[in-house]
């Protein structure tokens, strides 16, 4: 026991252990484990809440469940009584790449930075707290640096050190450019804790390495050093890719309670463990039972994956649109009839229409190739009926349900 | 023949053939030869001068021969009309190493760097003309330039290409630390070539990388490219080393002239050429003529060493001197006689002193060990006699003649 737990009444120690065993939950790595034990008895006797650090990328404002890992974990530390340091990396948002090969990295106006970061805000107030939540923009402290500062930054690191990031090793082994300036992004990230004497950082194991560089350049400035509390990266609907939006594998907390339920049901059985322990508010206890009946073949896969749909559709949406989306997704595929509500759209064309154009124009395909590929799949039914020739030519008539897919539904009123 | 020699008329043709072959001599390496001939070519064209650059090290004001082997080049192009810019790197003399772990690189005041700019200019002035001289400062752009700027800058190099450095590549062979700022060095170098819009940059064939920076940067932005002119590295007095103040190898162009002379006469024989093409101001052809006649036999090493050496001091310190210190070389060293001229020292200690305690007093040796170990290697004459008791006393008397090695005397007066 260290010399700070002796200082400890036995209650607090028992909080201590108590906080330690929640946000060790799901987690993959706290580096290390002993200073977070510490630094929250440290918080206990002085009656200091922690500063617990994310980071956000300005460019992608777009929050899936990939993201509430992170989140989910912050509100944790929140509902405890931290204190949460949002940063918004502005400053790298508005510089992008200066080689301007990278398209991600694209520049950012102050206006983009600004709404992106509104984006974000409403997004997570689903989950934290944003209120309570302190917000930075680290364009505040980088952009005073000169050029003295920044080289005094960079003396206090040394180039084999960076090109142990992954990437970067990766990219000299196969010989592929590394632009100086790269070098700078895991310096800012590291700054930015120097900056905020942030106790925490929290990130997906992918950022690893940047994280680290915070407690490498707190300790070069004198500072306390922050612990890395690094969560698994969430594999998407695919069971294999990371979740992110590229690869259209993610379930977005701004989708449809249905659209939201449905892709739920399409994740991986063996992923469903994962998916309870990391994006849902269960308790570690709740997720323990749900295991052991998993195993134990009291809950059906399917039931569990329910569960799990109705969780995420709650946690978004509320309780009552919950239980809407199961009863859909019941009477839709458990029971393959047509749902009972679906879009109306108020016709204002040709009623002589090829079935191709009408399903361009209700935008239920992008285009007349995917609606032919769609057809000549089975995929179209018009009023629950398969059709399946491509060059089908109708007269629209009130009350058509044309259905693309599974999900898909669009009622057409004259 | 390129289009733009095509505009010449033949004399300027001819003209640029001569400045070309002025420049050429006693060169390492042009990069690249015919952009040079081009932009002679363009000058002349105009009548706009080159500007022709030299970073100069404003924590080592010492100037010594080797540096003149750059100093004579400028002075080349000075001469032809053309224009100097002496750069002055105070930006990285106040910077100093961020890692504290270079003693050379120790930070400079203000102050500082202004007397060793001060140090640097009254040398120089000795070799090129200092009043047409362009004086920079580079803190004047670099401390401008902030955190975004910095970025901008390192996004147009990588990595790999900065790691080619001879002496960063042999240290990450090795496992030796490169601390990042160290990579901004070359980058600061090159940058100031931006900023300047120099023509050609002048350095020794050791800043082969940094000056190639230059014409990396400035293309990257957008400039004409400068071109690198490469001077050969002088060997020291031993013959082996590159001449520098550490490895007391070196001839000041602030020694005495006769001190001058006699590191000139130590020279050894087989870098003569090297040191006539170098670091005189003779002409090709006169060089050529030198060269010949030694190969002939028709010239004595000896005299060639001798006339070397009168035109060293010639150059320093005038005419007059020259031959003064020749005359004071042949009457000590040839005839082995005592010099007519030499430091007098009113004496006023005891006039009962042992020699050891006698030598010490007069500074011609520094330590009691070492005044012993030149007595008894007869390294010690009184009155042009050899001494080799190291326990003698004596009684000084009025004009005693004291002699340490072969060039240093002292006359004692009461």
């Amino acid at each position: 026991m260290s010399q700070l737990m002796e200082k400890l009444t036995q209650e607090q120690q028992i909080e201590v252990k108590r906080q330690m065993t929640l946000y060790s939950q799901g987690v993959q790595e706290i580096i290390p484990t002993e200073e977070l034990a510490n630094k929250i008895a440290k918080s206990l006797l002085e009656n200091k809440p922690l500063k617990i650090k994310l980071g956000l990328d300005p460019s992608a404002p777009d929050v899936h469940l990939g993201h509430t890992v992170v989140l989910n974990k912050m509100r944790q530390f929140q509902e405890n009584g931290h204190v949460i340091q949002l940063i918004i990396g502005d400053f790298t948002g508005k510089i992008g790449d200066p080689t301007g090969k990278s398209v991600a990295r694209k520049q950012l106006t102050d206006e983009e930075v600004k709404h992106n970061a509104k984006t974000y805000f409403e997004q997570f107030a689903k989950v934290i707290d944003m209120e309570k939540v302190e917000l930075h923009y680290n364009s505040k402290w980088l952009s005073e640096l000169n050029f003295e500062d920044v080289i005094n930054l960079a003396g206090k690191i040394t180039v084999a050190r960076l090109l142990e990031r992954d990437d970067f090793e990766e990219r000299i082994a196969f010989g592929k450019p590394i632009s100086l300036h790269e070098f700078f992004y895991p310096l800012m990230q590291g700054y930015d804790s120097v900056n905020l004497e942030s106790d925490v950082e929290l990130g997906g194991t992918d950022q690893h390495f940047n994280i680290l560089m915070g407690r490498h350049f707190q300790e070069k400035f004198g500072k306390e050093k922050q612990v890395a509390l690094l969560m698994p990266l969430l594999e998407g609907l695919d069971g294999v890719e990371k979740m992110s939006k590229s690869k259209k594998n993610y379930i977005g907390i701004d989708e449809s309670p249905q659209e939201m339920y449905g892709k739920a049901m399409s994740i991986p059985d063996e992923l469903m463990n994962k998916y309870f322990e990391l994006i849902t508010d269960f308790t570690p206890e709740k997720i323990g039972m749900i295991k052991n009946q998993l195993e134990t073949g009291e809950l059906h896969p399917r039931d569990a994956k329910m569960l799990l749909g109705k969780t995420i559709v709650r946690m978004y949406h509320g309780q009552e649109e919950a239980e809407k989306a199961e009863n859909h997704f019941v009477s839709v595929f458990q029971k393959g009839s047509i749902p009972e509500e679906m879009p109306e759209v108020q016709w204002q064309g040709d009623l002589d229409i090829s079935l191709i154009d009408l399903l361009v124009h209700l935008n239920m395909l992008s285009s007349k190739s995917e609606a032919r590929r769609m057809i000549e799949n089975n995929g179209v039914k018009l009023n629950g009926n398969k059709v399946d020739d491509a060059q089908l030519h109708l007269v629209i008539t009130d009350g058509l349900i044309v259905q693309v897919g599974k999900r898909k539904f669009a009622k057409i009123t004259l």
